[in-house]
């Protein structure tokens, strides 16, 4: 097969993490028989600071053109807490998410047995978690106007908007995912409250009928914001808004002990996008020490989401598994045992799949 | 001292818990010589079966009139899964939010140490915490306008909104309260996405030189989401926007292993107003089985931020702590040892005190 992968590095660890998640690639390719390439563009603090614009155009017409985007993370401290910044990575990234169509973040949250024990949570909590959510990624508070300021910069307001169809199309996403799964979706709304979360119960009872093997449950995001941490292994499928999906897939990502390996994909397109759910990490930046685990698991999702490559998807996630095993694994999660540089593990898991 | 307390039973387990504090006030007030008088009003889903309205004006003349107010939950599972309901329990919540003037709700999470061990999370991360909410209580996407659909429905909206004044009245709050605790002041935003969480970020970065020994963070919504149960004890005051409170204080009260016992207050004018955070748990209603004590320590806030009575006030956490030590603790808590009945804690604590 042919595949044309755009890398988008970022600032931060994202170049170090990506650079093994290429080394995997390629041996996948090669040993696999694909022809590979990669073209790799500026997107965040770094495109601003080359080029003034965080997703620069150039950047753009290499992930239009590509068949997936591998993304590493972006941001830098120095963009936060300038509230009065004209430009900054994020701004990139949420331009990105929109031209592209990625529409839905899928988030898994699962467990490894080796890691279970690094959770802050207690183990009959978290052992055998496995939940995924599905977060609306184009709409809601991050794209809606009218936002800004009054004239004299004493009031700001934001606008949350939904349309009918911005909700079906991410909630067919989730049943569907339900269906294969545990057969369980939870609506995650403030329907108590918001006109918007209204419009999502209501489109989500609409819909539950045309899948009538799956359980939809509604629940309120103050309510799954506690039982996340309560009682995680409740949760199947989990559907939900951009702004709320931001918050409650953070909060899940720490659940399991293994934030550093979980992966995520963005999809709604042609072009598919996979990325590690850790940030920027900008105190690790150029140590050779970051996790690439996160990045490398990413890439496997992307052999199985946007290839149809399952074979060469289960190998990654088998070789990365063996790494756990074997202890080959960078400082945050060695535990006492040899710690290896991220460029260390890249080498090892390419050399395994070989 | 002549006291005049609302109460406000509300909805499911409200009046049961209500009734436990108010024998608890009374046996304060034979005490400490206070003539304490009670005027009870409807609200939530109980005031809607009885006037149509869920925060009658009858309701709202009686909590204007007092002193402070003592309210019990709100809440009905039959107006939860029906989106299209035109009354709703919660919206009398608000109203009487707004129309109190109740801008802050202060909501402390921290741990009992004989009941620490049944938080979800492991010891060594909850052990000693202490960290206080002040969520913004009548602004930002409960009340902004406009908000609604479109003409065909298909379309829905909510308007976040905040003024400067607004969060400078609730910031001082949190800034004071710092002073008096470790110092560290946390303003929880999205300010790398919203314009209201850059006005927030931007104000609160104007207030700070005023409070020198404070120190102050900033950190994005999805951030602290992790970081509450990553490692709990790193924060102290946390301040934040309606919405983001009401997400973060939930998720917070599940850390301690206590949430039954968790009292909150609501201030911002004359009447200040006192009620556990848990909420109106229909399931529990009518068996004389839940858990008084979160009401009876939101008496014991009411004496001390209402009426300035701390004597009064810790006695009443006094008599609550033993009760956790002899065990007259309901059967949430009971863990194998006797459980008692509702009533049964509520004639104990008042017994004790008299
Ligand atoms: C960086 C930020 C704009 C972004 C978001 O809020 O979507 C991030 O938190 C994420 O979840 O990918
Ligand atoms: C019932 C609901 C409207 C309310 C809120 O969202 O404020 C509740 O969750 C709370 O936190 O008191």
């Amino acid at each position: 097969m042919e595949i044309n992968i755009a890398l988008l590095p970022g600032d931060g660890i994202g170049p170090e993490v990506i650079a093994q998640a290429v080394k995997v690639v390629k041996a996948v390719g090669q040993k696999f028989g694909h022809t590979i390439s990669f073209q790799e563009g500026l997107v965040g603090a770094c495109a601003i600071d080359a080029t003034g614009d965080p997703y620069p155009d150039a950047t753009h017409e290499i992930c239009a053109a590509s068949d997936a985007v591998l993304f590493g993370a972006i941001g830098d401290p120095k963009y936060d807490n300038d509230p009065k910044a004209k430009v900054r990575p994020e701004q990139g990234l949420l331009r990105m998410r929109q031209k592209l169509g990625l529409f839905a973040n899928v988030r898994p949250t699962f467990t490894f047995p080796s890691l279970v024990h690094k959770s802050p949570l207690k183990l009959d909590r978290v052992d055998g978690v496995d939940l995924v959510f599905f977060r609306e990624l184009t709409g809601g508070v991050y794209f809606g106007e009218p936002r800004g300021r009054n004239e004299q910069g004493t009031k700001a307001f934001d606008t949350n908007v939904y349309s009918k169809e911005e909700i079906v199309r991410l909630a067919r996403m989730g049943f569907e995912a339900a269906q294969k799964r545990r057969k369980l979706l939870t609506c995650v709304d403030k329907a108590n409250v918001m006109a918007t979360s209204r419009l999502w119960r209501e489109t989500v009872q609409e819909l539950a009928p045309e899948y009538p093997d799956v359980k939809v449950e509604y629940e309120f995001v103050d309510a799954v914001a506690m039982r996340l941490i309560q009682w995680p292994k409740a949760y199947d499928v989990l559907i939900t808004e951009n702004l709320f999906g931001d918050i409650l897939t953070d909060e899940a990502s720490v659940i399991s002990g293994s934030m550093g390996l979980m992966p995520s994909a963005s999809l709604g397109s042609k072009v598919k996008l996979f990325e590690p759910i850790h940030g920027s990490y900008p105190q690790a930046a150029g140590k050779d020490i970051a996790n690439p685990l996160g990045t490398v698991l990413s890439a496997s999702m992307m052999f199985d989401y946007a290839f149809g490559l399952s074979e060469e998807a289960k190998l990654i996630s088998d070789v990365v598994n063996l790494s756990l095993a074997e202890g080959i694994v960078t400082e945050d999660i060695a535990e006492g045992g040899k710690a290896y540089k991220t460029s260390e593990v890249g080498d090892w898991l390419a050399a395994k799949i070989l």
